[in-house]
């Protein structure tokens, strides 16, 4: 069964790339030794965590590996940054718009609940950041920045980000979990000063995330306790995840321009025959291409409502998402698709497809088709 | 070569129980939905996700699952218990030793920092917690214990820590993530508030961690941002490593009288050995038996340095750490060490030997002897 169906809802999570299985693979009989044991069965997990650390460097341009730290995840990444400058500096701006992840908005709130500053950014009707008629403060400053919009795929212009970081003398924290790889993410030609990472996203074990510090960025560990990652992390370190972790960004060092092309090119099918076949369905964020997350869709089906019809998408053989990606509990419209100035009916039929590396064009040639199927089964179920 | 050397620093990371490979091996292959998802790979990983969540808190006794969330580990679990009851309340008094595992020991000191009372609780020689002179706060307040030291190997008695939590109205917080599995550990007949879980202390993955609620407490989540874990806990579940952490959960819970007989059997072995056989060797914290976790021995060799100890100790083929198993850059000397009274000799030279449930006897035996030799090699290299 499980050939046939067709998976859209690689952003919560798809398949590892095979090399990563074959890494988790030779971990499992393995004794899982601490990169902290000075013995040499903890010396060999060091090296292998060196290791991974060097290709998360490599993977996002970064000039020394020292500035990555390995956490849980992409949530993490975000929490340890935005808060870990926050109890630093402990007054400030933080500027930010309201489409961001709600890993991103919640550190925000939690700031602005303690005496800070938080200014926000518009979007215009692509979802991109508008960086001209921001209200600008003093003092100690972060700019919050996504990579990729983690719904409508939208593609931020880092360079206009860091102006305006530069601007007004702030950081620039880069959320990088939707995203990277997908792009291309420089760090040092971005100027960043504090990147977010997440593992998954990029064919990568669940449960590992990569925080990015420049050296000299303000900056205190969030999680705490053990003296791992070099005192900016405490924890053990999850050494097989992190293993898998490194193979896959070493993967997208090597094939990404691979697996961009060929994500794009099943990205255009699908978005080009859903618009053709579906008079109802809205794409939102920008046009397939260079302004968008090759991994991201984001549809609208005005008149049906989201959750029902994923339901009915998986009845017919497509697992996608129906609703935003993620959300929180107050979030009733999806925070992406007010920004965009999305009707509440769009709202509340969306559908996100999401991509991976694997995703090929005869799966989305039927996918069109179920796509159909399944908004004519469900407009036919409802009372006219 | 792997098999010739004796490995004894299973609380850093161990092996793998053979189930635990067995259900990770089956995972990699698979999708690696979230639990999430609405559609079928989303339910299949939701089902999983809670056959975890039942299995662990079966383990520790728990009468809801619901009550149970994952984290990324020990650390988390024991940063979100504290941080997360503090944050709740607002302010109020924590009761704690000067004893504890970096990881709580920060967290304290967090809430320390914004207003929190801390009062200190004092122990014994053998690092049991005195709550008879403990100087009493009105208003909210957490009562923090851990059922095993992390280096000392002393378990706790709860039963005096529950009934201090109730002279004085506080919650109590009982930090598992040593001693659980290796000790009867009831949430229910304990009337624990919070509990903080580790999953690779019992043969589960890395990067796995629970912490169990009970219903009413006071506490808000630490780690922000998606609805995942009841909106106690953001961030994509680990759900392969979760799964495994459940499947070691259960494990336990079958054959913990098996894993806890051999590895204490293995335990007084090699405590008899080194006394016997080694005369600057002092065992600190209590006698092997019923105040001792079976995974747990701390020795002493005066006259020696721990780092130099260990590494020759690795040199003829055993594994195990110098020094305290989790100390921050201020602690020079071991807490636990110096809590118990050790002479700061004695707690320079600090060794742990930590067992896992496959430790046998036999390789007790030659341990014994490379302890031996390890320590005449050393002090024979010393200048006399």
């Amino acid at each position: 069964m499980s050939q046939e169906r067709i998976y859209l809802d690689h952003a919560a999570g798809g398949w590892l790339l095979p090399k990563v299985q074959k890494e988790l693979l030779s971990f499992l009989v393995e004794i899982q030794a601490s990169p902290t044991g000075g013995h040499r069965e903890g010396r060999e997990a060091r090296e292998q965590l060196e290791i991974a650390r060097k290709r998360v460097a490599d993977f996002i341009g970064a000039k020394s590996s020292e500035d990555v730290i390995f956490t849980s995840g992409g949530t993490e990444s975000v929490q340890s940054a935005i808060r870990g400058w926050g109890a630093s500096v402990r007054q400030g701006t933080i500027y930010v718009s309201e489409i961001e992840h709600p890993a991103v908005e919640s550190a925000v709130r939690r700031l602005g609940e303690s005496g800070f500053q938080v200014r926000r950014v518009k979007v215009d009707s692509k979802g991109r950041l508008k960086w001209d008629d921001v209200k600008v403060e003093l003092g100690a400053a972060l700019v919050c920045v996504h990579l990729a919009h983690h719904d409508l795929g939208t593609l931020q212009n880092l360079g206009e980000a860091k102006q305006f970081a530069d601007r007004v003398g702030a950081k620039l924290f880069v959320d990088g979990t939707h995203g990277a790889g997908w792009v291309s993410l420089d760090v040092e030609k971005v100027g960043a000063d504090l990147v977010a990472l997440s593992g998954h996203r990029i064919g990568g074990p669940k449960g590992t995330g990569a925080l990015w510090i420049r050296n000299g960025t303000p900056w205190v560990p969030w999680m705490e306790g053990g003296r791992q990652e070099g005192d900016r992390r405490a924890g053990t370190e999850n050494l097989p995840a992190i293993a898998g972790f490194g193979v896959a960004a070493e993967e997208w060092v090597k094939s990404g321009e691979k697996f961009r092309n060929s994500t794009r090119k099943a990205q255009k099918a699908l978005a080009d025959g859903i618009e053709k076949n579906i008079s109802v369905a809205r794409l939102h964020g920008p046009e397939v291409g260079d302004s968008r997350s090759p991994a991201h869709l984001a549809f609208s089906f005005a008149g049906l409502e989201a959750e029902s019809l994923a339901l009915v998408l998986d009845r017919v053989g497509i697992a996608a998402r129906g609703g935003s990606g993620c959300v929180t509990r107050e979030m009733r419209i999806p925070p992406g698709m007010k920004g965009v100035g999305a009707s509440p009916e769009e709202a509340r039929s969306l559908i996100l497809f999401t991509l991976g590396p694997e995703t090929g064009l005869g799966e989305i040639s039927r996918a069109v088709d179920l796509v159909k199927e399944a908004v004519q089964r469900l407009t036919s179920a409802l009372p006219s």
